[in-house]
Formats: C-alpha cells, structure tokens, sequence
C-alpha cells in the first residue's frame, strides 16, 4: 500500500481524554478512532491487524472442529428469561431497546443462550453430537466504566466457540484439546511466554472453577498469583486454600501480578440447556440434556494485549504475525534514482505478495522515521541516495532497532530474520 | 467438509412463522436461523455464502480505491443531532438505548454522520482528499414491519463505502466510476441481467435524484419503471414528467416492475460535512467543505435476492460465484468399494482446493438427492455400484438439471462446464 493513499495520520500528541497506553499508541499511530469510551471504531492499518489475529484464532478453531457462523446482535428477551439472566439485577450490563411495537430486545452481551436455543432444530440423536460453532462477533456490554482502551469495551469484537456434547468426559476431553489449541493460538501471536492458564471463578454455572488465559501487563485490570517457574496461576477472586490445594501449590510460590483476560473457558454443563430443553436421545433412547461449554478471546483485547505487551518509548511493535506488512518501505528525498528505484522495488515486492506499506511521501527523513516507529511494522527498509550508491539496502528491525545491510535478493526473498 | 459432521439439518416443512421464500428456503436447507421478525443468524453454509459475496465485493471496492475499516455500532447523539438526523420524526427507524449515566446512544442504521466526524481526524488540506473508506457492517433498523425474510432485515449486514472528494466534479467522475464497479459486481454474482440502474430520490441530502440498482424479483418490495431495451428504470417514488424528460423516455416505453434495492448511491454533497465541520484547504489557501458521496449493497439481502431470483421448486440454486461448495460429492449406499472410493475422491477433491461437500451419511438415495436438491450446490457428483463399473462419474447440474457422465480427471481437473 502506498502510504501517500493511507487516509489516516499519524499525531504527535496523545488524545487528551484517552488515559490507556494501548488505545493511547493505536490512536496516534491511526489504527484506531475512539468514538466514545469503550468504543472504537477500527481504521485500515488496525482493522488489517484485527484480520490478521481472526485469521489465526480461525485456522486453529477449525483445526479442533469448529464450525463457523455469525449470531445476530439483537436477541429475544424470552429466551434469557428461561436461564434467568434477563433481570439487571443478575446481569448488570445489558443494553437493552425497544422493538417499534415495544417488544424489549436485548444486545448480545454473549450468545450461550441463543447458541443453546438454536441448536435446538439441529440435534435431536446422539449422532448429532459433539458439534463446536463458533464466531466472530461484535459484543455489547454496558459497563459501568471503561478507562483501559481495548481492554475493557462497551462495544467489542470476540471470538465465542460453544461445545455441544453428550457426556461430561465427552466435554473434558475437548476443554483440555481447546486449552491446548489456546496455547498455540498466544503462542502465534508471540504472548504465549507471558500468558497463563489460570484458575478462575465458576461464575453461576453451577461449577466450581473456569478457566482464563491471562497475560502479564501492569495495564491488566486483573490481580492473578502467579509461579511462572510451574506455570500456575490463580484469580484474586478464588485465591483460597481450595484452589491451593487443587493445584498442588503453596502461596509461598506465587507473586502477585497484574495481567489481562485474554481468553476464558468455561464447563457450562446443562446450566443452558436444561431450561432451554435442548435435549437429545442416547444410544439406549434417553432422553438428556446437552452438555455445554464456551470458549472466548477477546479479538479486538488481544489487539490492545499486544500492544501494551511489546510497545516501547517510540511506539508500537507489532510481532510480524500480526502486523498490518510486514515491510515498511520508506525513501529518503534525494536524486532522482532514489525515488524511482523504490517505486520499482515497491512493485517488486507487491509482485511477490510481500507485505509491504510503502512511504512514498515527500517528507523530512526524520519525520518518515518517527512515523514508522511510531506505527511499528517489523521491518524498515531504507533506500537512499547512500544505499543507492552501496549497492544495497538498510534493514532496521523495529523490535531490536538492529540495523543492517542486506542486498535486494535477501529482501525479496522474504526471509529477514 | 463432511456432511456428517455439518451440525446442521435440512427440513421438510416450511417454517410457520416464515412468509418470504428467501428466508423459507434459507432456513429448510440449514444456511439461517430466524432469531425474530427480521433479524437472521448465519450457520456454517449460510456464512459461507455471505463470505463469498463479501470477497467479490472486497475486490471491486480495493480495485477502486476503497480502503477496509469498521465502524462501531453505538453512536453518540451528539453527532446525528448536529446534521438534524437524530429526532425519531425525522428517521423513524432508530434503535436507541442508554449508558449506565443515562447518556442515549444510538445503533448505526448508517454510517455517514459518524465517517465524516472521524475523517475531522485525518483531512485538512487537499493533499488529504480524495479518500473511500468502506466497511462490511452489521446496520440496525428499527422497522415497523419485516415480512420479507432478509430483504427487510432490522439487523442486517450492509457494505457502505463512503467518497471524500475536493470537488463535486471529482465526486461526479468517482460516482461514474461506482456505477461500473457496481455493475461489475452484479455481473460476478450472476444476477446483472435482471438489475438495473434506476432513478431514485434524492432523499434529504439537497440532491434531486439518486440511483438505485434494483433486481427484478416478484418477492421484491419496490415498484419500478423499466425499460429493459434501453436499460433504464424509474423508482415510482419519482415517476414523474420530469423524471422521464431527463431520462429522455417516453412513458410507453416502460412497463411496472416488482424489484428489490441490492444497492444505492447516493451524491451527498455537503449535506453531512457542513454542519459537522469537514473542511480542507485548497491549493489556493481557500477553506471548502468535503464533497461526500455513499455507496451501499446490501450483502445480506443479496443473498436473499440470489435465492429468490434463482430457486425453483426442489430448492435453492447457487451461481457457482457465491456458492457454499462448487461440488456436492454424494455417494449411494453400496458395497464397501463405493465408500472407500467416495473417501479417496473427496480427499483428492480437498487436496486440489476443490471446494467439496461431501454427504457421507448412510441415508437412502431419495433422501440425499432431496438435501442437495434444496442446498443448491452447482455440481453433485454421484459415486454409486453403477458409476463404480462404469469406471466414470454421475454429475448432475443443479441450474440445468443436466446429467453427463465424466471422468475422475475432469472432476479433478475442477473445469465442469
């Protein structure tokens, strides 16, 4: 992409209202435009970031048996009445509105119950269990405040898969399959070292504990104990003996940390589908309740997760499976040569499907260069009368600031690390 | 995919509560789930559909400049009221709902206020403009009735881009442009035969006309004028002298159609960045307000425009454009070769990014013909006893109806017609 096209700016000065270092670097950079707090509306460069994160929450969901398909945001207060989670007293931050004939509807804050509801018309017999939709979806919550950027949104994007199965061990063997799916997916967004299983709060679905992925970060809103040599770790809010000795650990062995939620998974059993009645006939014809589980990330947190993660005092420093190219070209104003040098290495690398944001902007070097920090693609690539002269090209590597020659052929050959 | 893994089910009967066909075959053959009057949820092959038709559309809009964002839902007040658009007497179809402190924030039924305050960030100066940002977004519409399935949906997902140009004459040769692009896009989803560039109003934006593209379709909610010789139509809300003296068409010339509205364009002028304060600086130093222009399709509806425009009486048939699978790979309960052969030619199917559905269930023939009869993938390949001695495959055109036999290279080979 030309960035001469890129509609977006970048900005010296932080957003006075924005007080998260994450939204904070994603405004300035132009990823992001904040439309009210806690909800954001996603530009070229973050949506592509956010499309890079779903591509490779999908393979994996796919690869476990996902299935994938897209619930509607607006939902029936009926069917959240039979689980009991309509009254505001139990789940306090729905958005709620009104139907033209005055019918309230609610705003998906999450899709169990509609999940539940609408499996109802596809299983019926053992043979059609286990099944595992999932989705990418805009959730709404209304909380009561939202001062973490990405991290906590009114308005947000996540990834929701819901198991259907038919026994309890039937479940579990899919909770550990998706815990390990989880750490593949951190893992290839480059946090898996600082995220964490950790044991969490059963919440009201009648087990004793869930599980959360939680990263390590001073900007997380999360209090976990945490023994990184064990790789443990506990929510604040069931930090007891019980869940010590569950885990075989003494609190001597953990520090408190602050971290942010990026995934949880949940054993629902038949808290949905009982009262729902999504029920099915066994092998011997009984009729039982669905087993359930839901499995969430946080797509459009994981983005502001990453952020705080690896930005330093210049900017943002995407890990390359996300960033929005992986090259960032810029030429230096000089003679002729340079600029139409570019250009054809530029087409060059679009020709080999290298991902490439070119600044073919008629600007100070310095000004390029804080610009490209502050947007933080993996590579800068630098021609220049001097390289123009030398026969070769300057490469400088934005997470280590390392700075080397390579020649043409390296470059277009993809491989620089 | 495997048939017998895809955790939904056809059915037999109509929906009750269902009166558009659209919706009727959608749900029978497993792509959608009524969630309520108007609002639809996507299942695996439905969203499969959807992602067909969002790629083709993906394509043309970056092939003229567009850029991919996403735009939030919730929308402040403040914004709509400034362009005089947030009074329920002056859109009658706002879903509203409130923050936590009261604060009233609306869901975006479009997008147009909210893009011209973000773009307040990123133009000042010519230099800046032109821009086409665009999105694939969930809209919400508070409509009074939604009886036609998804050709009226209170929840639907719309593709808008929107024009930031210095000039109107820029705008006036961007506008042309959109209309060949839009054409094109038609053309890739197989129904730019029965859609036609019509005249519309000009709605509240200071403009005398707009265009819409409408496609003829019995089950459509618009009536038309049309000329089919001269490709010209006529909204009947603006048949009039006037209307017909610009198109320079005579009135016997054009016979009333039943269409439905798959796309519009719509020249806004400065109707939104007056009031809001989109302005740029000339080359001459001169303050000017931002043309804008809006260019929506309906990715949802055209969905349900293709089911109703192509369905017949066994089903829904798919233009090989947006179809679920291009080959619906059935085979026939036999003897055990049958099935290990199925096995082998879905995998070889696989292995080549042949886009395969294959039904490997143990039902009766009339069974699984009825399925893919209703499903309307464009190419079912039938594996029997009989195609097995024969040494060459059953395929049957769901379009046409059209049987020839083949052989294993040409299927594979993917050219089937």
């Amino acid at each position: 992409m030309l960035q001469s096209k890129l509609f977006t700016k970048t900005r010296r000065e932080a957003p006075k209202d924005e007080l998260a270092k994450n939204a904070e670097l994603l405004i300035r950079a132009g990823f992001i435009h904040k439309e009210m707090a806690g909800v954001y509306s996603y530009l070229p460069l973050g949506w592509r970031v956010i499309q890079k994160i779903i591509s490779i929450v999908r393979e994996e969901m796919n690869a476990i048996g996902g299935q994938e398909i897209e619930l509607s945001a607006l939902q029936e207060k009926g069917v959240w009445e039979k689980t009991g989670r309509w009254d505001d007293q139990v789940v306090d931050n729905w958005f709620k509105t009104k139907l033209k004939n005055e019918t309230e509807v609610g705003l998906a804050y999450t899709h169990e119950a509609a999940m539940a509801e609408l499996m109802k018309d596809h299983v019926s017999s053992y043979r059609d269990l286990p099944s595992y939709p999932y989705q990418f979806q805009m959730k709404f919550r209304n909380e009561l405040r939202s001062k973490s950027g990405l991290f906590r949104g009114r308005e947000f994007l996540m990834k929701d898969l819901y198991s259907f199965n038919k026994t309890t061990e039937e479940l579990d063997l899919f909770y550990e399959e998706a815990i390990k799916t989880y750490r593949k997916i951190f893992d290839r967004l480059n946090i898996g070292d600082s995220t964490y299983l950790t044991l969490a709060s059963g919440g009201a679905f009648g087990t004793d504990y869930s599980h959360e992925f939680q990263t390590l970060t001073a900007a997380g809103e999360d209090t976990i104990y945490l023994s990184k040599e064990k790789k443990m770790a506990i929510n604040k809010e069931v930090m007891n003996e019980k869940a010590l000795k569950m885990l075989k650990i003494s609190e001597k062995e953990l520090t408190e940390e602050r971290a942010v939620e990026v995934g949880n998974i949940y054993k629902l059993g038949d808290f949905y589908s009982r009262p729902l009645g999504l029920t099915y006939t066994t092998e011997e014809g009984n009729e039982q309740a669905v087993i359930m589980g839901s499995y969430g990330i946080g797509i459009s947190r994981l983005m502001g997760t990453i952020v705080e993660v690896f930005a330093d005092d210049k900017g943002i420093v995407w890990p390359e499976s996300v960033a929005p190219f992986k090259i960032h070209l810029v030429y230096l104003t000089g003679n002729d040569k340079v600029k139409a040098y570019a250009d054809k290495l530029y087409g060059d690398l679009v020709g080999r499907n290298i991902e490439v944001l070119y600044d073919d902007r008629d600007l100070r070097a310095g000004e390029k260069f804080q610009d490209s920090d502050l947007m933080g693609i993996p590579y800068r690539i630098i021609v220049s009368d001097k390289t123009l002269e030398s026969g070769r090209l300057e490469m400088k590597e934005r997470k280590s600031g390392e700075v080397k020659m390579i020649s043409e052929e390296e470059l277009l050959s993809g491989k620089l690390n």
